[in-house]
This record gives C-alpha cells, sequence and structure tokens, in this order.
C-alpha cells in the first residue's frame, strides 16, 4: 500500500470514522453498515464504504461491519495503535487546556512536554509535568525522538517554533496559532484557528 | 449572487486569505499580487483567482489587488464587517481560553454570553462576564438574539445542548466536543477535534 496513492481527504475522514465507532463500542454496540456509521457522521454509506475499501476488504455483504475488528484496522492504518509523545510549545491559556485535556490518551497521543519562553512560566507545573525553557526545546525534543508537536504560541513567534520543532526531527505539527506555516515536504501542518471556521458559517447568516 | 452557487470549499479559503492579509496590512503592505497571496498561504495563485473571480473584480491585471480593498470586500462576503456576539456553553479548560482568547475580536467576533450547569461554576467570574445557569440558556440566547455559539462541553452532553442552542435561534454552531452533531437543514456546524487533526498527521509518520 502507498501512502501517496490514497488521496489525502479520504485520509482526512478515517479519524472521523474511528471516533463515531468507538461511540457506538462505548455504548456497547458490536456490528454497523455503512448506513448507520454515515448516519453518525454525515456523510453518505455509498462515500463511506468507498473510503474504507481503498484498504481492503473489511466489511461483510450482508452483515456489515464488525466494529472492533474495523477500529483495529482504522488505528493501525492511522498509526494510533501506539501511542504518540506530543511536545507542546507556548504555555498560554490555549496550551494549558491541552495539557490538561483528557481527550488524547485514548486516541494515541500524549503531551510529554510543555515548553515556553516566558522567565514566569518556566518551572510552573501542569498536571505532573513541569513548563520547560524554550531554549532546551531542539536538543529535548531531539533526544526524546519525538515526532509530532503542538504550536500554541501567539502568531508572531509560530514560524520561528515551526522551524526549530522541524530541526529537531518533528514531523508533523498542530498549529493554533493564527498564521499560516510554510514547511519544506515531507512535514505535514494542520491549522485550528476558531475565527477561520466561524467566519466560513458567518457567510451563509 | 446566489449563496448556494458558491462552493463551500471556496468559501473555506476566503478566512485563510483574509487572515494573510490582515498580516501583510499590519506589516504596512497596501498591495499584494495573487502569487505573493499564495506564498503566504500555501495555495496556487491560479486558485486564488479563481476563487476570488466568484465574487467580481477585484484585482488589477499588473498591479495586482489593494489589500485595505480586497480585505474589504473579503469581510464584506463573509459577513463580518460587523460584530458578531457568540454564546459558549461549556466553562472548562477549553471554554475558559476562549472566553479569554483575544483574537476573536478584530475578526469580528465577541463572545458575550458562557454558560454551564455546573454549579460549583456558575456565579464564577471570567474576564469581566459571569457564567450563567445553562438552564437559562434557551430563552437568554433567544432575546439576546444571538445567531453564533460554541460548544465546548463534553461529548455526552453536546447533542443535546445544540439541540438547544438551535431552538434557541442559533444558526452557526462550532463544536469543540469530539462528537458528530446532527442538525437540521439551514444549521451550519463546524467541528474542532486535536485528536482528528493529529491522527491525520500520524498516518503519514
Amino acid at each position: 500500500m502507498n501512502a501517496d496513492k490514497i488521496p489525502d481527504i479520504i485520509i482526512g475522514r478515517l479519524p472521523v470514522y474511528l471516533r463515531a465507532l468507538q461511540r457506538m463500542a462505548d455504548r456497547g454496540m458490536r456490528t454497523t453498515s455503512s448506513q448507520e456509521l454515515g448516519d453518525n457522521v454525515g456523510i453518505s454509506a455509498a462515500q463511506i464504504r468507498k473510503d474504507i475499501s481503498q484498504f481492503g476488504e473489511f466489511g461483510k455483504q450482508g452483515t456489515g461491519y464488525s466494529i472492533p475488528f474495523l477500529m483495529d484496522k482504522l488505528r493501525s492504518i492511522l498509526k494510533v495503535d501506539r501511542m504518540w509523545d506530543i511536545a507542546l510549545v507556548g504555555a498560554g491559556d490555549m496550551g494549558h487546556a491541552l495539557s490538561r485535556y483528557q481527550g488524547f490518551r485514548d486516541r494515541g497521543f500524549h503531551i510529554v512536554m510543555v515548553f515556553d519562553n516566558d522567565p514566569t512560566k518556566i518551572g510552573e507545573k501542569i498536571d505532573g509535568f513541569v513548563i520547560e525553557d524554550a531554549a532546551g526545546m531542539v536538543e529535548k525534543i531531539r533526544s526524546a525522538g519525538i515526532k509530532v508537536a503542538m504550536i500554541t504560541a501567539p502568531a508572531s513567534s509560530a514560524q520561528e517554533i515551526a522551524d526549530k520543532l522541524i530541526q529537531a526531527g518533528v514531523k508533523s505539527i498542530l498549529n493554533y496559532a493564527p498564521i499560516h506555516l510554510v514547511v519544506p515536504e515531507g512535514i505535514r501542518v494542520q491549522h485550528i484557528d476558531p475565527a477561520i471556521h466561524l467566519q466560513r458559517m458567518t457567510y451563509y447568516l
């Protein structure tokens, strides 16, 4: 299976399917259909069948999908059948909220380091770990072999932080700063900016 | 101009252009080209020209775009040439972080009400406003005429909250709860779930 051959738009839907399947499993369900899964995620049954069939034949005609089996497959495809350590840079309100967020662990992620360059924050404790000096970031991230990072710093410093993260070996960056990050080929960035999402909706009001 | 005729994928890129233009303006720039704007947002110049031309002829051959003019046009198209009052439901870590977020005001948004159903939180002050009892949410949002809301409550209560918001007249919901919300025709929902974004990237690791 060649990663480059599957369109990223399909990859982007797999975590949504996995999340919905997890909720079904939490409710004690063992099997589902593409129709039922589709109703839960607002995507057509045909699209779901087409997306999933890119990776193999995971469902059975008539009986549908085994939820635990499909979850295992999706976790393996998305490589969240393991835990990814995360470095977070920027210990402001958003950084604190994410550091304490309970929703990462059972989805494959674990924040293990938080950095900031504000002397009044360095040394402060958040839920069991200590905010570290951003000056030592590159070395610490590199020696820990961390590949995934989150930026929750102001827009003015986000690009510089991204450059350092990449220098440290990070390959995937979730960026909360309201700025588009420019990164070299082979580095993935996802952006979260609530104002962007809100403006996309006010158009229709 | 018929809103239904412009694909939502194009609408989704306009706030990204607006954000980049704002940063250019902040740096004192007055004009830009589709090439330069594209370099700033990671989108091709041709795509940008095509997207913007959906709404009229805003650039000039040879001289490019006037940044203040294009910003005014985009703000008007996205209806953020005015302020939208926002109701936020769920005063946990994320709710607190968003309540204090400084990046909404100059992009058309203003959180004016925060609700929670936890008696230990009701009455608590966040930056000048007071957390209100979620029991009175529908009436308060309706009388204030609020059309935009954010949900930062747990997944288990998010759908019920969304139903109430819609009952109160809300048309646009930014949902931070890790669950897909089912809403009637005419209601817009955008979802923010960091684990979804992270899983989309680990696929490539």
